[in-house]
């Protein structure tokens, strides 16, 4: 019964599939938009009056059992249509693909090419192309319409429950909406407060938007270096943090293959992806910077522009005369694609091409509705450097380079540090809003102290979590193995996971209307020891189940009503029911504390005592019931576990 | 020559001994105090120009390989000859142990107790016992003489350094001097702002101080629970979180064998040990709160006061007519103390007897010198929760305890939540800080949303980083386990790292004067590539170490000029010293910039390709230079690593 296994199976690059913990994908329409289905995730929860809980999905296809999985094809080209529909571009023949595109290697070092390709699209002068210039004509794309209806998620339960909760959260003059029109999603990409990264060759994506109001977003970076890693590896990251609810990926890819890399990840990615460019460039000239030119640059725009890419990272505001204020610093420069520019600058003692030829890249980038990233090219490095003047030079020229981005109709969003101590993140953020125009903040940590190397996902989530509250509105991820090595897979997750905690956090702090809707389902089902319901509600529910099942491995633990702290004999979440219950009894009582009670002293005390009888009456034995009901669970238990520790 | 091996070797608890990589263990003594010697950790770096690193070392003689460490024997009563000369105490003889106190086992399910006891000492009315009653008496203890020598940690080589720094952080109003004296930690003891936990009969420990205007603190909360663990595991524990930055340890055991296991844990803990001696007593009286008694708690306290606990966590704010408040909480009442006080308050229908009797509990803590942390047992139990009526109602009361107990002559810390957003952890320790007297605040988490169980260590560590900034003394650390089950010994030490995180980020953002001298030691080191150094300097070496030789295993590697990211053709990092170099040949060179010069557009030209060739003679081959000087590492890396990724 042996199964005859081909070899092109054996190269097929394997992708994790199929649902998390107790999740289903659903579909959904916004009104009068059947054609526009919304992927979500829809948690079932295990009380019955309780509803299942819908949450924000990034995973794409990947999650859902129904969907055809072949990373040979690629997803289905979700917006092809809508693209063509809107017109004002043209297919042409792209670019050809030339061997430095993948380093110069062949044979069996060329990693294999992307079967089957797509004729690239183009805009037309004279017609709109990118989502800005559709919005500032007023036009509402469907990307607008899908990323309302996936932004409401949640909102309009929000809404119905609004008026028992009193509005909340401190969102330093974001404008959260209590409920997200197409029109508004217009409206902030119109003015350039938020961005939707489509490049029209990349129809695969679920659209998304970054802005200020809006959810907090996450990037992850992935990428081969120089020094390891493969194509299958990438494309399974690339999935991997998609599923965990990255929001963009970023493919930093350097060395070789990084042409054929990335047309696998693009191909089947469902989020947006970003890259550097300079990166590819600089391997196009054995990464001696000095051989740089705009020709080399601008062709591998073109390059990855055709390939779909949907937001490129440009380190145009490392001016020449900013250089030297970095060298007095402690870590100099530190942003790979800054000290690339820094090093030919220097020594062509030449103003960056970058910054001369920005308008001409405007104009590539329109013609694909490929976003800007502005990068911080002289992003701080350590404590020591934070916001220092060279970090801020370089800041007003990138205010001056989004509005000359916005003039040739590109979107932009600015990226931010790096390296930052509490004190210092809130200026950060408010200078960025005046300097670039409130177009979107995307910052890299940042990092609040440097003394934990093999932490810094945490020394940096908690920056993240604050520059997120204060108005950041994309935050990229840092992962255990920054300063250190290349991540691997779990790294990738935990970097994930870690951002949407400080990404949520800064939701819940803004005062976004559905965020805390998962806080509170999940406390809810913790307060009443619904294991399974806590474990799934939380962002990663196999380790939450992991966790417990090292302490209290039996299934009956998952329904027992007691935690490991405490154990089967006294829990502190037990005791509240007794509370509520007393209360509601007491509601329609008068007196019912000593000290709200008028009268004399043996009046108190007669009161008191009876309130005593009524109580142990009615709900004193709560222990004991729960005891009875959980009798077997409890029993369990203590046969599974060690009793008294026994030293002797 | 096989060694026989006596019985009790076997069961001697093994603990974790030696020192951290690269570090040793120096004793310095602050002028004229010669007695008192005052352990660090010194660091050695690999750079000649780089002196050997001092940082705070809270692990006691378990990290000197010249101490004997033998747990059967304990450690050197380091203060009780300090105690002894100060006199006012009498040594007597002592509450008899009884069966009760280790959960009425017998037999081999009976620890084993502590080898050799000691006879306890009290306090003498009309003397001075406490911290607290010799500061306001004008009298600087050894402790004190300790502590400020200390805290200065680095802080001389600070103020050298100070004229060359701007004065730098936001405190919020709390005023770290540049220098601590002995007089100034007298003052700030005598005031009520700091507190040094330190038990008369616990000498071993060495002293340290919780404050505000001290270096941000962290604990580590261990403890046998009903379900699991041991006498060595929690004595090992102990000893683990102390070498990994734990400043106290609070054993929060339940079920059997409390008092034989905390005697382990006392007579072998060189830092502060805290309780919550309600959980013994609960046990006393078979876990069923309706049957406490005030007899049967204060006997438990003179029990733990006579072995030595440095502070006793009393929920006497939870008081009758506040229970109600949190009947419409989503997660009532959190706090095991807490719900236990309102269990027995609702039975009984009477107040709570720990605030009855606070005055009585304050006169048992005085003969001591146990000092308070006053247990907010109303916290919140999830985001939904936070800075409710209940948790501030509570929080008066504790501001009117903390009076009484100051009056007492006693010392006094504040609890915390919980479980609070981002833009509501302020108001926390505003609050706290008015009506408590500026008393040092001591914060669980606060964990900043509650949706990620299984990463509680960083939901928690960020709202942790924030409240010790905004004013928090000591953080209480959170596990990774935390909601899900008992903290394993890794849990124990990502818990403490992360905490440690927070306490630095903090003490860098109030403007610490010697926080950020390691944060740019550990740039420094990573700048220069010198990675022993940069793992060295980090606060877990290990795991650092480990992370880098996943990527990059050989040794060479740990000498290489380049890192894994960007791999050894072009690093960011090294192009910074071209810059440097840059700058400085310019500095007396006039028009440095093409827009700083004048002239003609012709000269300016000219000037630049100048300058471009004396550049390119100058520093241009820094990479050939530095491929060259490692050649023999690079080449070991591409023998071992993995080249382009070939999928074919």
């Amino acid at each position: 019964m042996n199964k005859h296994t081909r070899e092109e199976e054996l190269m097929r690059p394997e992708v994790t599939t199929g649902p998390l913990r107790a999740s289903s994908k659903v579909y959904t329409s916004p009104q009068g938009h059947d054609d526009v289905l919304v992927p979500m995730r829809e948690i079932e929860l295990s009380d019955p009056d309780e509803p299942t809980f819908r949450v924000y999905d990034t995973s794409g296809p990947y999650t859902d059992p129904d969907a055809a999985i072949d990373v040979e094809k690629g997803l289905a080209p979700l917006r092809a249509a809508w693209i063509a529909e809107r017109g004002g571009m043209e297919e042409y023949k792209g670019r050809d693909i030339k061997p430095e595109d993948n380093g110069n290697v062949s044979g069996k070092r060329l990693a294999r090419d992307f079967p089957s390709k797509r004729k690239p699209l183009r805009g037309l002068d004279g017609h709109p192309v990118t989502q800005m210039e559709f919005a500032r004509a007023g036009i509402v794309t469907r990307e607008m319409v899908y990323i309302a209806h996936r932004e409401n998620l949640g909102r309009s339960q929000a809404r119905e429950e609004a008026a028992a909760r009193v509005a909340d959260g401190e969102s330093f003059g974001a404008d959260i909406p209590e409920f997200i029109t197409p029109e508004f999603v217009r409206d902030e990409v119109a003015r350039g407060r938020a961005i939707i990264p489509a490049n029209i060759n990349h129809p695969e994506i679920e659209p998304m938007i970054i802005g200020r109001n809006f959810l907090v977003k996450v990037n992850a970076n992935i990428g081969n270096s120089a020094v390891s890693s493969s194509v299958e590896e990438e494309v399974e990251k690339m999935v991997w943090a998609t599923r965990w609810g990255t929001d963009t990926v970023m493919d930093l890819s350097t060395g070789r293959n990084i042409h054929n890399t990335r047309e696998w990840i693009l191909r089947n990615s469902p989020v947006p992806i970003g890259t550097v460019p300079m990166y590819q460039a600089l391997e196009k000239c054995d990464g001696d910077p000095v051989k740089l030119t705009w020709e080399l640059y601008r062709d591998t725009l073109i390059e990855q522009a055709e390939q779909g890419v949907d937001y490129f990272t440009i380190h145009a505001g490392v001016r020449l005369k900013y250089i030297h204020l970095t060298a007095e610093r402690v870590t100099g420069i530190v942003s790979r694609g800054g000290s690339i520019m820094a090093k030919w600058c220097l020594h062509h003692h030449r103003e960056s091409f970058l910054y001369e030829h920005f308008a001409d890249i405007c104009d590539i980038c329109r013609q694909y509705d490929v976003s800007f990233s502005l990068g911080d090219g002289l992003r701080p490095g350590s404590q020591a450097d934070a916001n220092d003047a060279a970090q801020f030079a370089e800041l007003e020229t990138l205010g001056e380079l989004t509005k000359i981005a916005w003039d040739k109709g590109c979107q932009v969003m600015i990226e931010g540090p790096g390296h930052v101590p509490l004190h210092k993140i809130k200026v950060n953020v408010e200078k960025q809003l005046e300097i670039c125009g409130e177009a979107p903040f995307y910052t890299l940590g940042p990092l609040v102290t440097d003394i934990a190397p093999g932490y810094d996902h945490i020394t940096s989530g908690i920056g993240a979590a604050m520059i997120g509250w204060f108005g950041t509105a994309m935050l990229c991820y840092v992962t255990p193995k920054e300063h250190l090595g290349l991540p691997n897979r779990d790294d990738v997750k935990v970097g994930v996971i870690t951002y949407k905690i400080s990404a949520h956090a800064a939701d819940l702090a803004k005062g976004h209307p559905a965020a805390q809707a998962r806080d509170d389902a999940l406390s809810r089902a913790r307060f009443d020891f619904r294991w399974e319901d806590q474990f799934n509600l939380g962002l990663d529910p196999d380790t939450a189940v992991q966790y417990h099942d090292e302490t209290l491995p039996k299934d009956a633990h998952k329904v027992a009503h007691f935690c490991s702290m405490c154990g089967p004999k006294f829990c502190s979440m037990k005791i509240t029911q007794d509370v509520r219950d007393y209360a509601a009894k007491l509601n329609d009582q008068e007196a019912w504390s000593a000290e709200g009670a008028t009268g004399t002293e043996k009046e108190i005390q007669e009161g008191m005592a009876q309130m005593s009888v009524k109580f142990q009456a009615m709900g004193d034995q709560v222990y004991v019931d729960a005891e009875e009901a959980k009798a077997e669970a409890v029993k369990a238990s203590n046969e599974t576990l060690k009793g008294a520790p026994a030293a002797e």
